[in-house]
């Protein structure tokens, strides 16, 4: 066992870590309480062709890598076969030591396909093989490897004009994994963004709902979350380069929304102010509900033009951005709160130069009423790796109260993805087994494995009522 | 012993560490030179009536996790009982695991009451008999919980207006630990708070100037400068968000001065000049009496209204900015510079992505002319943890020398919190007792050891001129 | 040997570090891609009078050092004797410990004199008559200098204006270690810079194009490129706060620059607009060229008005700044690969808070065409120490592929500082080896010393092909 690379006790560096790993941790169930799974996958069940298919392909983090390693686009998400894109990223794995993708890539093939060989050239011919076979086999559909890795409840992403058929008849299954939604109106918010216009219609269609008027819009979004609380919806999320917070009546929003729908340009100033309010209405109106919200800020995207024109958003051309980020967040979490309506918030950062401003942000507007209300989100995208988690962690622990955080999530598109709560879990017993070694931490078990769990599962459970 | 969580060798980690620790640092006499004790409660030797009074009323920093716990309000500063307040917090200790409060607890129950039980609601009424019985048997005054400590001198924190009463009957008492003050003039400043006229009322009533131009304020602040200096002052303080510097003229300052004074608003834009052209004017004075001065910027303070409202300032709600530093800092240092008149400055940043900017912007004015003239603080209020000030020593020993550095401070509100020096100083001695192990620094004790008792002592001794 | 602060095995803490270092590392060549020595000195190999002539005079970094620490600027840049300049160095030494002036100092004596005692004030006359001899026994020439570290490529840095001369000379000598040059025309940008139109007088003569127009600046600049070229010339370099992208017109461009050239003052949105334009080109012509282009980004400099005046640029009176970079940089670089003029790139930031920044915006450019095409380069100056190298090491592995990286350099005015490569090489290693040892990478020397191979020394070599 111990000549594996991925052994029983990878990552955990002494007995405290190895104790509360496997007493208290590795046997939780999972709640992905954030992803991007494709739930029309989930409903019926999909089945994939080969390796490829389920594990790289649309996965941008690998894209990333071998255009780096210098792989020719053609291997990546052109034309080339299916196998000759897998032997591309076999190749170019063991250039991927020290990132990420190097431990993913092997906890995935080890907890998928029970496989501890290292993937390399030499390696990939067996692996390909033998990933087919079982993939093909009936035991890997898309709702079993769900329940092979004790997912309790997943949460996909959805637009407020999706019907949620699938979740609909997911819900009305016999499958034992609950698959949430979560509501993502980033297209409502972006009214500066090409083809708004055209989005409204569809957002009309959806909510039966004309819209003329700022009004209009309040309606037709009322009537989607409506819908989407219907359907079992309990949590929000936007992707925001900063958090909008400007000055504005409701006479200018309106006038401002009218000109636009009127096909005119509107400046950017008038952006910002109707991103403002319509930011507002909509956390007002989850606080009603009940909802969780997510803000995940900080990203810069769609860098490369070019490459973005042949290959559209989400394939690898995005980074960090340095947007301040402090004063617009405190004062938009303050209007709410004054107003007494402040939902359950959890906050993502994208750059980790802005993790001591959220891990003293949520203490701000943590008053005692809900254990954890404002969360400090898990490292996220690009700080999702055992330093960027390590460092939130940190920082949370010494600016706040890890004993409180709903822990992991895998923000992912792939089905392959969910040993990144087992890496998370690892990463968390070795900090605090390191801690207790180290007599930073007294050595009580009972309650550092109690907060353990907690952290692992309990808290989501309790803060998502799941 | 070793089954302590607080023991002789807590946080030293190897025998260089311990040696360091031992013979080096831990009898130096502490020199806090900056807090928020008051000095009344020093000069009248106040007992406390129990651990609530001494340890939790006016201790934002528990208040803060006990909120995030989901504690109410009524328990921490409402009109729950003194006991149900500690039980509140005996109950959130072991969920602050990890972070500094968990540490402190201990470390100050077993320095001031030789407890070393972990606190939690097991322990809870056994430690609040225990600690009551000690605070009210009349060795826990506040006089002498400075001497346990082995304090030689605190400097506490005055408003221009103060009239040093406290400090003036200290000083011709006997009491063995010298009381400083020092000045802070942020009230001055900010011409744009709500109260400025009534302030400078106050102010002009301390002075015994009439304040009715922009020189009759100044007169006013240099008696106040001469009467805390003629009371031993010989330090100041500012708390800004970022340091002002704005190009204006006299003329300009003396009509925006004039137009608040007879009531009128002024704009951004003139309370920025305003701002520039007192800091200034205020900074050449300390150099002309040879005062240090320090700086805390970076703070994003009073982020929720509502309970600004309900509590008033200082009582857990503020959290870490991200301003623009380092171009403002540097033009201003350097206009006291090119006019001679820079006098020994300490820099303290909130939030630690500026870290790597102060630790290099002291060595643009640490020309030769001292020892360390210029300084960057010991991690402040949210750095003031082991990774915080962690990272405060590794960066300023990469980055200029920490062999000068005049070390710990407590900028507490409390008389339990010396201990804070006691961990800094196991933390120093850690990271380098490292060191040696790992072969970075040679096995020379005898002058290591005097750079620990440097930074644990002497450095401030010399540069405060205690 | 294992009495010595340097030895074999200094920084390397396990047998997987030594193996890595001893075995694929230590013996490669030296390619020394970006530095600042004077090629006058190397083509008529000059001999140093002592070791302040080599090692004190020109070293800004020594200077901060002792500064800090109270030494009058006469021993350091004045009048003082060259033996009282190195006996202030000799006293500042052991409390620059922690600081990498500490380990370079060790290095360097050790690497080239033989000298393994502490240099302190005790041992300051030993080795200040040891080093006296070595340096003038005629072993210890400039050129014998850079053969005696096994220096393969050395790659100096020129203004437009300068003729190569001593660049031609060494071209045609039978000296084995190859001295490149790098293209820097920041006076040519800086339009707003003190005597930019004299400046532009000597351009024009050196270039033989009288420079009334801005189509004449771009004609002179083409042919210095061409000249450059013609000498061998395959890199360039800039120092810039932060990179210029502003919207801007042709017309506009040849306005501003007629305007300047006329002597008038231009605004600084003019002088924004005009440093937009120029870098577009100066970047657009060198891809025709094929040349790499680095960018030195977020430096505040010269911060001390009266030293500057009295000592000039470049003598340790400059800061880390805290810009914001990721914007800008990502519309420049856009802006050239969407035209397909992106040549190979190296970006280094002075500012840690980037990193993570840098590190995910080279990802959005390397698009496969060439292997790690766009580079984070390797800690700059200030972070030019083991903890700002670890974190870029660590963050580039993290969000990008360390394997593709091109490694150290020194960009160094001494002719002593290229035991920094073995510093960068002894720090990689042993992060590296301090991972098999932990188990999070597998324990297969031969792949893994082949990649640290590359980034010593081969992915260099390619990249420049050399």
């Amino acid at each position: 066992m111990s000549n594996k690379f991925i052994h029983d006790n990878f990552l955990l560096e002494n007995k405290y870590a190895e104790e509360l790993f496997h007493n208290y941790s590795k046997n939780q169930p999972i709640i992905d309480y954030h992803n991007h799974l494709p739930p029309q996958q989930i409903a019926e069940d999909k089945t994939f062709a080969n390796i490829t298919d389920v594990w790289i392909n649309g996965d941008h983090y690998k894209w990333r890598a071998m255009r780096t390693l210098g792989i020719n686009e053609r291997f990546i998400t052109g034309d080339a076969s299916d196998k000759d894109k897998f032997l591309s990223w076999a190749k170019t794995v063991p250039y991927a030591m020290r990132n990420p993708l190097y431990h993913w890539t092997h906890l995935e093939l080890a907890r998928y396909f029970d496989i501890y060989d290292l993937l390399n050239e030499k390696s990939a011919e067996k692996i390909w093989e033998e990933t087919q076979d079982k993939l093909t086999s009936g035991d890997y559909s898309c709702r079993k490897l769900l329940q092979k890795v004790n997912a309790e409840y997943v949460c996909t992403t959805e637009d407020p004009i999706d019907n949620l058929q699938y979740h609909q008849q997911l819900a009305k299954s016999d499958y034992n994994v609950k698959v949430g939604t979560a509501f993502r109106p980033d297209k409502v918010i972006l009214i500066d963004a090409d083809g708004y216009n055209l989005y409204l219609d569809t957002l009309a269609e959806a909510s039966e709902v004309t819209i003329n008027s700022y009004d209009d819009l309040l309606t037709s979004l009322r009537k989607r979350i409506e819908y989407f609380n219907a359907n079992g919806c309990r949590i929000c999320d936007y992707g925001l380069a900063q958090i909008y917070f400007e000055n504005y009546t409701e006479s200018e929003i309106k006038s401002i929304f009218a000109k636009k729908r009127e096909g005119n340009t509107i400046s950017s100033e008038e952006a910002l102010k109707f991103k403002s309010a319509i930011l507002l209405f909509l956390c007002e109106t989850y606080h009603e509900f009940g909802w969780v919200q997510q803000f995940h800020i900080g990203a810069l995207r769609n860098n490369n033009a070019r490459m973005h024109r042949l290959l559209g958003p989400d394939t690898g051309w995005d980074s960090i951005g340095d947007y301040p980020q402090a004063q617009n967040l405190s004062a938009f979490l303050n209007a709410l709160d004054s107003k007494d309506k402040l939902t359950k918030t959890i906050i993502y950062n994208l750059n980790p130069a802005d993790n001591e401003v959220m891990a003293t942000m949520i203490g701000n507007f943590n008053d005692g009423s809900v254990k954890g209300k404002v969360q400090w989100g898990s490292g996220w995208w690009f700080q999702d790796q055992k330093e960027g988690m390590t460092k939130q962690l940190n920082t949370l622990s010494n600016m706040s109260l890890i004993s409180c955080f709903i822990g992991m999530l895998t923000d992912s598109r792939s089905f392959l993805s969910f040993p990144r709560h087992e890496y998370f879990r690892r990463i968390l017993c070795n900090l605090i087994g390191d801690e207790i070694k180290r007599g930073e931490l007294p050595n009580e078990m009972e309650w550092i494995g109690k907060i353990v769990s907690d952290i692992s599962y309990n808290n989501a459970k309790e803060y998502f009522k799941i």
